[in-house]
C-alpha cells in the first residue's frame, strides 16, 4: 500500500494508486440531461460473451450507480491542490438569488485565513464564499415548493434511474430485468423517476438533496424513502492520530467503494483547513457535527460553549460548503434525567456535550432555543439539517426507551420549524436496537417526523460482537432500510474498539452497500435485481471475471478465488475449487435445460425416456472441452 | 499460526496451541444432573469489579453456552489417537436395546479395515460398532414417545438453561437479567427448559437430539424452534487440497468458535479414515452427505450409483457414528423439468447428483423409493435425517419457485414416513432468498413439514457480494432464525469463490453465532439478553478486558483495540481511541446519574438548578483519576 502524500510546503498532493486506479472491467459513462453541462456519471461493467454451441452470445453491459467521482475517470485530470471541477457553478449563478461575498462572514474563518502560521497547510486555491441575497432562500426545498425543477433535481432523477428506460427497450436486457415483487411498507417507488417526481418529494420534505451553494464540486444525490437507499461513511482524525493527507485519501477511498455521503468528524488540530481540502475535492455531500469544532474553540469544555461561538461555526462551515449539519437540538433539559437509569447513559458525543451544557447552566439547550435562527443561516446556503439523536440508546438494554422517544418527538417539532423556512431536514436514528424493536423505530419516525428521511446508525442488533459490529449493525441496517430508512450510516469492524484503518473502512462500506442493496431488492425498487441476475448468470456460466467485476468488491472476489485457484487458466475453467474438476453441480443443469428445450410439451414423459437412453449411450461426461 | 501435525506413521497427533489454549478470562464449569456421570459443560466469563466511590463493586460471572468440548478444559487430557472420553456409553448400554457387533456390517467398511495399505492412516483405536437389537428402535424420538426422559434429554435441558434458575435467585444478576419482550412468531419458549419439555418437543418431532449410539463421545445438544438457535459449520477437503490432520484441526477450531454441529463434506481420498478421526474426537454431532462418498465409489459418475452402494454407505457411516445424514430424497423425476427455466438451475451437489441419476435412468429417485428402508437403517443407530433441499434456488432470481416448493412439499411427506419409524427429522432450506420472500419459506416449512426443525443455508439476501457472502447470508439467516428456523448453516467469506481458510471459518462462525444470538434476543429467549447487558455495562464502565472477554471473539476485540491503543495502561483508561483523552460521551452520564440519584423526586427542577451551580463551582473535569 503506497501512502498518499500531500507536500504541504510545496503545495502538491498525490493520491495513492490504489484509490484512483480504474475499477476492473468497468468504464465510466455520462448520461447528458436537458442541457449540455448536466452530465451524470455512471459506471458500466462490460461482460464477456457466453460460449454456446451456436457460438458466442452477447452479455450486455450492466450500469451501476457510481459514487466514485472523477477519480475513476481515466480522462479526468486530478489536481488536489485545485480541487474538482465546479459542475454546479453555472446552475447556481443562473438562479440569480445568491452573491459572491467579499470575504468570509465568520470571524474565525477570517482569522484562520489571515494567520501566517497556517499558510503552509492551507488549501492553495480557496473559493470565495457565496450566500443568498438578502431575503432569498436558496434551498432545493424552496425551489421545489415554487414548482421549479432545478438541474440538481434532473441530475438525481437521471442518476437514480440508471438508464432503466433504455434498458427496458433493449431486447438484450429482457430476461435480466425480471424481478420479484417487492414489499415496500408504504414506500411509493415509481417505475421511472422523473425530475417532477424528485421535485414533489423534495417539496413535501420526504427527500432531500444536500447541496450547499458553496460546494459546486458536488455530484448531486438524493436521500428519501422512495429512492435508492443510501449509505453514509465517516472520517475524522481524533486527537490521537491522522493527518490532512490521510483524511483526503480516506474521502476518495470512501467514494470509490460506494459511500454516498461523508461526514467529517475530525476533532483534532486544523479542523478548518482539513475540511477545506476535503470539500474542494469531494464529489459527495459532506456532513459535519459543528459542535465538535465549537468544542475545540472552548478547549474541550462543553459548559463554556455559547450560542455565539456555535453560530460563528455554522457560518464558517456553511461558507466552506458543508452540505449538512448534524445538530443535537432535541436534547432538552427535561429529557436528561430520563437517561439516569439507563445501562449505558448518553453515548452520542453531541448529545452528551449538550447534556453537559444544559446541566452546567441549568438552561434549555441553546440549539433548541435558537433553532429558528439556525434555520435562517441554513437557508442562506442550502445546508440541510440532520437532526441528531443525542439520546439514542448505547446498548440493547436501552433501546426504545422514554428518553429516546421523547427526543424523537421533539425532532418532529423541529422538522416543522425547519420546513417553514424551506430548510431540508433528515432525522437521525439509533444505534443499538434488537430486531423486534426496529419496526417501532421506523413507525414512530414516519409518524412523528412526517416522513422526513430517516438516517440511522446501524442499528446494531446485539452487543456481544465487538470486532464484528459492522456485521451486527448491517443486519439491523438492512432491516430498517427495508422498512423505510433512507440512509444508513456505516459502522466499521473497529466500532467500540478503535480507529478504523483503510481496510476497515472498505469492509464497513461494502457491508453497508450490501445492506442498502438488499433493502432496495426487498422494497422492489425497479431494476434493482438486474445486477444480481447478471452476476448469477455469470456465475452459472463460469464467467469468473464477470462475476468478480459485477460484485461489490471485485478485488477481493478475485483475490479469494486466486487463493484456491491461482492460475489464469482457472478463470476460464468450468469448475470451481469448492467441488474440484471431477464434479460440479452447476453443470448438470445444462443437461436438464437441453432436455427441456427439446421436449414436446405434450410428450414430456416420452422425451425424458428417450433422453435417458441417449444420455447413457453417449457416456455423458459432465465436462466438455471449452 | 503453527500447523497441526498428525504423524500418521507413528500414530501421534497434536493440535496447534491456537485451537486449544483456554479462552481468555473464562473458566470451564460443569453442572451435574440427576446422576454423577451427567456433567454438562459451560463456560463462565469472570469479570473484574466496578470501581465506585464507595469501593469496588462485584460483577458476577456470566455463563456462556459452550460448544468447545474438552479441548478448552485445562484439566482434560487430550490424545487424538485415543479420541475423547465416551460420556454417553453407560447411558446407551443401560438402555439394553442395542448390542456390540462383532465387526462392521458394511462391506466397504470391512474392506477398508482390512486393507494393509491403509494401516498407516487408520485411526489406531477404533470402536466396535453398536446396533439396535432386532426389532428395537434406539432413537431419542422413540424414547420420548414412550414417555422416557433419557440422560441426553436431561443433558440438553441443563445445557439450554445455562443456570438461569440459579441466576434468577441471585441478587447480583437482577439488573442484568432485564430483557425486552420478544416477538416469537408462534414459537413457545418456556421460562425454564425442563427435561420433560425436551421430551415433549422431541416426541412431537419439533426438536431433534442428533446422537448416534456409535458416537458416545458426543455432548448432546438439541435443535428446535423452542430452543436456542443453533449453527452448523462445514469442513471437507475437496479434490484439490486438505489432509486428515487439517480436517481434525478444523473440527476443533469450529468447536472453539461456536459451531453446534459440523458437517464433514469431504470428497477426496480417504473419506472413510478421515471421518473416523473426526468422529472419535468430535464433541458435537457430525453430519454428512452420504451421496458424496457413494459417488467416490463409482468414480464420480452419478448414473452408476445404485441403491445397494448407497445403502452400504449409510450403514458404513452409521456404524462409525455419524449423527445425521443429509439425503436428497425429495428430488423427484417430475420436478426436474421445473428447473429448466431457472437462471441458475440446480446448485445443490446432492440435488444435481440425483437429478443426473434420474435423467440417466428415467426412473424415480431411489432415495425416495427406498425411503422407508432408509428409515429402518437410521432407527437402528439413531441417525437423524436432514432432508436435503436438492432443488434450492442458487440465485435471488430463482427463489421461491415451483421446483423449490414442490420439493418442500415432498419433504413433508417424507417427514411423516420417518416419524412413523421414530426417526428424527430436520428439513433443509435455502439458499438465496431476497428479504421479502423469507417469511413465505418459513411459513410453508412449518405448515407442510409439521414444524420439523428447519435448517437453512443462509439465506443469502443478494447475489452481488462475492467475498462477503458470510455477511449477505448472515442477514438472511438472522431474519429466518427469528421467524423460527432452528439451525443456521454457516457460510464463509469464500462462498462461491474458493475453499475457506481457518480464518475464513472463524469469520463465518462468528457471523452466524451473532445471527443466532440476535434471533434468540428477538424471539425473547429467556436470559438471552444477559450477555448483552453484561458486555454493555463493562463497556460503559471502561472495563476493557471484560468487554473483550464477554464478546464472541475476545482475541479479535483485543487486537482491534490494541491497534489504536497498544499500551497495557490503556486498558485501564477511562477513554477510548475514538474520542481520545480530551472528551468521551460515556463519562457525562456519570454526572447525569449522580445528579438524578440525589434529586428529590418532587423537586427535580430545584435539584437540577442546585446541581448546575455545584457543577460549575467545582470545575467539573470529565476525568477523575482512577
Amino acid at each position: 500500500m503506497s501512502a498518499i502524500s500531500i507536500d504541504l510546503v510545496r503545495k502538491t498532493a498525490e493520491l495513492s494508486a490504489e484509490v484512483t486506479c480504474p475499477l476492473p472491467g468497468s468504464r465510466k459513462i455520462y448520461v447528458t440531461g436537458s442541457r449540455p453541462d448536466l452530465r451524470v456519471p455512471m459506471r458500466e461493467v462490460i461482460q464477456s460473451p457466453t460460449q454456446t454451441h451456436a457460438g458466442p452470445e452477447e452479455n450486455p453491459p450492466i450500469p451501476i450507480y457510481d459514487t466514485s467521482g472523477p477519480y475513476t475517470d481515466p480522462s479526468a485530470h486530478i489536481d488536489l491542490t485545485r480541487g474538482l471541477p465546479e459542475v454546479r457553478s453555472a446552475w447556481i449563478e443562473e438562479r440569480g438569488d445568491s452573491e459572491m461575498l467579499p470575504g468570509y462572514s465568520s470571524a474565525f474563518a477570517r482569522q484562520r485565513a489571515e494567520a501566517p502560521t497556517l499558510s503552509w497547510l492551507r488549501f492553495p486555491h480557496p473559493r470565495r464564499p457565496r450566500r443568498a441575497k438578502p431575503g432569498c432562500a436558496v434551498t432545493q426545498m424552496y425551489y421545489a415548493r415554487q414548482g421549479m425543477i432545478t438541474p440538481e433535481m434532473e441530475y438525481v432523477a437521471i442518476r437514480e434511474n440508471l438508464r432503466l428506460d433504455a434498458l427496458r427497450a433493449d431486447p438484450r436486457y429482457q430476461r435480466l430485468l425480471r424481478q420479484h415483487p417487492g414489499q415496500a411498507f408504504g414506500a411509493a417507488l415509481p417505475q421511472t423517476i422523473t425530475p417532477e417526481f424528485v421535485r414533489q418529494e423534495v417539496a413535501r420534505g420526504r427527500a432531500i438533496i444536500p447541496a450547499n451553494i458553496n460546494h459546486p464540486e458536488l455530484e448531486p444525490m438524493i436521500i428519501g424513502r422512495n429512492f435508492r437507499v443510501k449509505i453514509n461513511t465517516n472520517i475524522g482524525n481524533s486527537a490521537l492520530s491522522s493527518s490532512i493527507a490521510e483524511e483526503v485519501e480516506k474521502m476518495v477511498w470512501s467514494a470509490r467503494w460506494g459511500g454516498d455521503t461523508l461526514m467529517d468528524l475530525s476533532t483534532g488540530q486544523h479542523i478548518h483547513e482539513t475540511r477545506e481540502w476535503i470539500l474542494r475535492n469531494a464529489p459527495m455531500p459532506i456532513g459535519t457535527v459543528p459542535l465538535y469544532q465549537a468544542l475545540e474553540k472552548v478547549e474541550g469544555r462543553p459548559e463554556e460553549l455559547t450560542w455565539e461561538i456555535v453560530r460563528d461555526t455554522l457560518i464558517e462551515q456553511a461558507e466552506q460548503g458543508v452540505d449538512y449539519f448534524t445538530l443535537h437540538a432535541g436534547v432538552l433539559l427535561r429529557y436528561i434525567p430520563l437517561t439516569a437509569e439507563r445501562l449505558t447513559g448518553i453515548v452520542s458525543r453531541g448529545g452528551s456535550i449538550m447534556a453537559k451544557w444544559c446541566l452546567a447552566h441549568h438552561e434549555e439547550n441553546f440549539l433548541y432555543t435558537h433553532f429558528a435562527e439556525i434555520c435562517e443561516i441554513l437557508r442562506a446556503y442550502d445546508v440541510a439539517i440532520s437532526l441528531g439523536d443525542g439520546l439514542r440508546p448505547g446498548s440493547i438494554a436501552d433501546a426504545n426507551d422514554a428518553a429516546q422517544f421523547a427526543e424523537l418527538k421533539t425532532l418532529g417539532e423541529l422538522t416543522k420549524i425547519a420546513w417553514a423556512q424551506d430548510v431540508q431536514v433528515m432525522i437521525e436514528g439509533p444505534g443499538h436496537v434488537p430486531l423486534q424493536l426496529i419496526q417501532a423505530n421506523m413507525d414512530k419516525e414516519l409518524a412523528e417526523c412526517f416522513e422526513a428521511p430517516f438516517y440511522t446508525l446501524g442499528p446494531i442488533v446485539t452487543d456481544i460482537a465487538p470486532g464484528y459490529d459492522h456485521l451486527s449493525s448491517a443486519i439491523g441496517a438492512t432491516l430498517i432500510g427495508w422498512k423505510g430508512t433512507a440512509m444508513l450510516c456505516y459502522v466499521t469492524p473497529k466500532e467500540h474498539l478503535g480507529l478504523p484503518t483503510k481496510e476497515d473502512v472498505r469492509e464497513g462500506i461494502i457491508a453497508y452497500r450490501l445492506s442498502a442493496h438488499a433493502a432496495d431488492l426487498a422494497k422492489g425498487l425497479p431494476g434493482a435485481q438486474l445486477r444480481d441476475n447478471a452476476l448469477s448468470k455469470a456465475r452459472f456460466e463460469f464467467r469468473w471475471e464477470d462475476q468478480f467485476n459485477l460484485g461489490l468488491d471485485p478485488e477481493r472476489a478475485r483475490d479469494f478465488h486466486d487463493q484456491s485457484l491461482p492460475h489464469a487458466a482457472h478463470k476460464l475453467a468450468h469448475f470451481c475449487s469448492m467441488c474440484g474438476p471431477q464434479f460440479c453441480s452447476m453443470k448438470i443443469t445444462q443437461d436438464v435445460r437441453d432436455l427441456a428445450a427439446r421436449q414436446e410439451e405434450t410428450a414430456i414423459a416420452e422425451g425424458m425416456r428417450a433422453k435417458a437412453r441417449e444420455f447413457r449411450a453417449t457416456g455423458s461426461n459432465l465436462y466438455r472441452s471449452i
